[in-house]
């Protein structure tokens, strides 16, 4: 399944759009609702989207601050997702002694329904261009260091200044790289309940193996309710389910939230990842996984806290091996260099042009030599694998950074950005320190083994000890799985929090120095310096191609187009649905093994099923990380799907789209229907949605 | 599916065994039955077969000389093979009133039997090493040429002295290139009639697409009767069945006739086959798949003709070009290079061996040179794609050649031979003018384009002419397609003959000269020098790894052994078997449509049927062509499923057998025995099976 958006771990460069030539022809593109694909929806499915179309697909169109899509599906503030979205909260509201990762839930009436910890939704209501705004107040004068911090301060304070008018969550979102600047203005819930997940085995049936692949037959779906001032959200705009109609080569849209891509990286900084970025993150997977592995192990109940995040590192690491695959074939390199020269060409053969932006590439390739220099340094000297050591590391800079004037503070802590902050550093979730201090010594183990003892960040971290004893020290020592220590220091201040003996809040303050510095030391060098060079690729490309393209993915909403279409696969076809024959074939053609078994139920209540039920589905729409839980809508904008992956040979899509075999995949909602009718006994949310 | 074996249509070079180091430990090996792999099975299964298990699979075992292998399952005759074995028996027996290729077969009773056209079956019972008296008759003093003369005067002499003696069929087989000479002694039935076959549909679910591939759901079966003196055979040996235990990882063993491999050519015959041989196949299958689809679609009585010989095209072409593109793999050739360059190296640090046998290698590259310059000339220069044309070129051989000392003969026309020989040419099978002249003129086309109006075959054949033209007035003038026009030939003798003024006999009184210049040619220049040659790399490899291994393929009887199980594939797992329900699921996957739509019993008796039945299964025993048919069965000797192909990954196999993805994909016996029981109302014929 697609692994859920996480921002990157490492660094942070926006990357530009796409589109040139053939790409037009082509199912491609994930669409700002400001500039859907008008063109090539014509001039292809002779479609033309009404604004009122579009504007009850966004309202509807729901995004998971965890990391993933979803959508309204009933007037009730009925939210449907992936279970692999939802899981998270799942787990945060299961305990040794109820599992509903493991056994699911269902909530008959309201009042069983379950809040979340720290579920935070968003509603995308408006969007407003103020590309102007942010670009106006860097003056000629300024230093390229100066020029980023205007931009940032001016940037903090349009949101607050959104914000106060409007009352909603307000981000900046730069669009097309620099090329656009857009107030992205949310409506936000934190008041969320689940309603109904299944068990994992059929959420996530075939497991591992089949992540990213089809044919496919999982029911990754859970359902949540919005509340507001204590009722369920009264949903103006939500999607009706169409079961029924459903064919091959229909035209199909889905609305979602894609992470990340890296589509009109240039080939410089593609060399980059292929050559730093992917080595090191698939080796810190791997460790990652070998160390919860060895943690769950150890009992039933280690087991049950640790299966979430190597769930989720599984995942990451097939999804990351399918990109770096891609990045290493040949092909995929050569079509984005091919692309580059071509535009470079383009670029080089008017005058004005070339003196205004053919410089910009070689400052790209300047930059991306200097960030290699360090890339290994930078990428170990970090804490990771414990949820405690970040909080402590973000207290000590909330009781600095809130002190200072808001256009001074560090990015995260501006005032219209503490609402959320706190909301995750207050959350109630439970926290397991033995879980954390296995997974930390892990880190610190791998970290060590790369930098060495006479690293400054091991000397500092672990002072001579091993990172078993360090890690057991720290997590044994602090107090911060409580959340009223977490409170307490928040209010004390800096003063209060330069006193404590916690041994992670210690660390942290001896820590932050150094990682300022090094955060310093990139905008200096590395940020600042790239982003007017790639604001200049991105105006050449508007100067080359216009606006008929869209902006490389950036967690925000899109539209993505296509049709419902099988594809070549291992020499046969793999075709556009599966049924519910094909669920019970697999779980047998393994023997019911492993992750091929199904609930109980499933078995109980076979002869119920119907099972000609289409299960999953592909469409050609162009989606990646981010867009789990997305909807797939008819042309009448009626809900036919939910998206929870794409297959395997969509991962080098973060790179280049390709048609031929790239595909998403869906759960069909008739599965849904049919599951909730005959397997779960769910007939009032079942109702509720078909209503 | 497996395409069935036929006859290397444009040369014939024996090819040699492999086995060095670390083939032993995978399933590897098409062992003979005089010399299975006791070592291997003893070391990997802890198994021991006793002569009398051998002896039972071996006399249970039958070879179809249409191409491809089955087993009595009866004590009372019954044969089970493929459906896509029989279906040339089908086509022949079915027409227009009566399609059995496309509605299936079943006789409740033996009355209702129907006697197939030509069908010949053999049976191995016994084998004779004769190494020394073939080789003996070569002398010091003979030349190459003549060397191969009289070994072929003595292969033939034998033949018709142990047919005299025994009574049964004999061939000589060569067997490690000449490493090996034995007198293989066959019992041949051809009264043999069709019992049951089902629909094509099923036997082919999932057409060409699916074709080669796994997950598979096809009921690729067909059962003849064996009669003797118009009773059923008794058999003294026969499968029992065994449709009940079955589970993954379990040990099997197919027994059948796999038709040819490749995997000790040298680097030369491989980079000849890569460069010439598979290019000119596959541009005619190419072209002949083409030819037949437009007479084809003429209307429906056209297309059930065509479909026969457009479905074997279509077979062979997809498994060439899977042999092609592991040819093309770089790591193919590489592994063989590197095969071939430990074994040279190996020969020569000794120095006996060394003076003994390094030479050979150069003089195989040397023929290949030579057989390249000749190799398209030599392809084109050929009447292919009608029936009668053979027919016609066999018969104006036949009065010449009988009329010889059997010792001076050509190949195939020595009195041993002539019975099988007469088999074939008087078969009353049905020939369809239209069709023939149809298929003719295409291929007629195709030498034109290939070699110019200039060329002498293109003379000769054509005259200036159009090919339609020719074609028109050779099989329109024609009577050869009346039995008894053959008849009178052949009994009229080579005087009578030369009077014909059948354009057809005339054309092949002008054309055998020309062929005979070229056979004489190729054997002197290619098969008199290669033999030798390869002869000494077979000694080569018996000196350096004994006896240890196994010939290629000879369309002979061999053993393979293996595992039921899955293997990696599109990134995740295909399992062991696939289940009834994967039936239907694929079938509404693609809603139904052409290939995936299934017969009309199996959606009217749904409800009947155990959909948790194993359909296919795979294992890792090494098949290929000519294995079509072959039983499958356990440590104890029942018979599990019959092989009907192999997968994609497995056709690289001709070169290089490889454990990890190559499978033997097998219809299961529950599967069979389901549908005679719930789905066509054979009762009788599973009773007779399961008794």
């Amino acid at each position: 399944m697609y692994h859920k958006h996480h921002t990157p771990v490492f660094f942070c460069i926006i990357f530009l759009l796409l589109t040139i030539g053939s790409a037009v022809l082509s199912d491609e593109g994930m669409w700002t609702f400001d500039n859907p694909p008008n063109k090539q929806l014509q001039t292809k499915y002779d479609v033309t989207l009404s604004q009122d179309w579009l504007d009850h697909l966004r309202l509807s169109s729901v995004r998971f601050m965890d990391g993933g899509s979803g959508s309204f599906v009933s007037k009730n503030g009925l939210v449907a997702t992936n279970h692999h979205v939802a899981i998270g909260q799942l787990q945060k509201m299961s305990s040794e002694q109820q599992d509903y990762v493991q056994d699911g839930f269902y909530a008959a009436t309201p009042a069983q329904e379950i809040k979340c910890a720290d579920l935070e939704l968003n509603v995308l209501m408006a969007m407003e261009n103020i590309t102007d705004r942010i670009r106006g107040v860097v003056k000629p004068e300024m230093s390229e260091h100066e020029a980023l911090k205007a931009r940032k301060a001016e940037i903090a304070r349009a949101e607050q200044e959104y914000h106060d008018k409007t009352g909603l969550t307000c981000n900046v979102v730069s669009l097309y790289y620099s090329g656009e600047y857009w107030m992205y203005q949310y409506k936000k819930h934190t008041d969320v309940r689940l309603v109904m997940a299944p068990e994992r085995q059929i959420a996530f049936f075939g497991g591992d193996s089949d992540n990213f692949t089809y044919p496919r037959h999982d029911l990754d779906v859970a359902f949540f309710r919005v509340y507001e001032n204590g009722k369920p959200l009264v949903c103006e705009h939500y999607l009706r389910w169409n079961s029924k109609e459903f064919s091959a080569n229909e035209l199909v849209f889905v609305a979602g939230h894609p992470g990340s891509t890296r589509r009109l990286s240039t080939y410089a900084q593609l060399k980059y990842q292929r050559d730093f970025f992917y080595p090191m993150m698939l080796d810190l997977f791997h460790r990652r996984i070998a160390t919860l592995n060895a943690y769950a192990q150890k009992g039933a109940e280690q087991a049950r806290r640790a299966l979430p995040q190597i769930f989720g590192l599984e995942n990451s690491k097939k999804a990351y091996t399918g990109e770096y695959e891609g990045l290493l074939e040949h092909a995929v390199l050569e079509a984005c260099k091919q692309r580059e020269d071509a535009f470079r060409k383009l670029i080089r053969e008017q005058l004005e042009w070339h003196k205004m932006y053919s410089g910009a590439w070689d400052t790209v390739t300047t930059v991306m030599n200097k960030q290699s220099e360090v890339a290994k340094q930078q990428f170990h000297q970090n804490l990771r694998g414990s949820r405690l050591a970040g909080i402590a590391l973000t207290i000590v800079r909330y009781v600095v950074e809130t002190k200072k004037p808001d256009s001074e503070r560090l990015d995260g802590f501006h005032a219209s950005q503490l609402d959320r902050l706190k909301f995750y550093l207050l959350s109630s979730a439970p926290i397991y320190p033995d879980f954390e201090e296995a997974s930390l010594a892990g880190m610190l183990q791998l970290s060590l083994d790369e930098l060495g003892t006479d690293d400054p960040f091991i000397r500092l971290v672990l002072n001579g000890k091993k990172p078993e004893e360090a890690a057991q020290e720290l997590i044994g020592g602090t107090q911060l799985a409580y959340v009223k220590a977490r409170q307490e220091l928040i209010a004390g201040g800096e003063e209060e929090a330069r006193k404590s003996s916690d041994p992670l809040i210690a660390l942290a303050w001896k820590l932050d120095p150094m990682l300022r510095e090094r955060e310093e030391w990139n905008k200096k060098n590395i940020e600042s310096v790239l982003m007017p060079a790639t604001e200049k690729i991105a105006q050449a490309r508007f100067a080359v191609y216009g606006k008929a393209a869209y902006p490389d993915a950036t967690f925000t909403l899109r539209l993505a187009y296509g049709k419902v279409k099988g594809y070549p696969m291992n020499g046969t076809q793999a075709p556009y649905k599966t049924t519910l024959y094909g669920l019970y074939d697999r779980a047998l053609s393994f023997d019911r093994q492993g992750d091929y078994e199904l609930p109980a139920r499933f078995w109980e209540r076979a002869a119920k099923v119907s099972l000609a039920t289409p299960a999953n589905f592909v469409s050609t729409c162009d989606i990646t990380g981010g867009n789990s839980g997305s909807p797939v809508v008819n042309r009448k904008g009626e809900q036919l799907g939910i998206i929870f992956d794409g297959n395997m040979e969509s991962l080098s899509g973060r790179f280049v789209y390709e048609e031929t075999k790239s595909r998403a995949v869906a759960v069909h909602c008739a599965f849904i229907i049919e599951a909730l009718r005959n397997l779960y006994d769910a007939q009032a949310l079942a109702d509720e949605i078909e209503k």
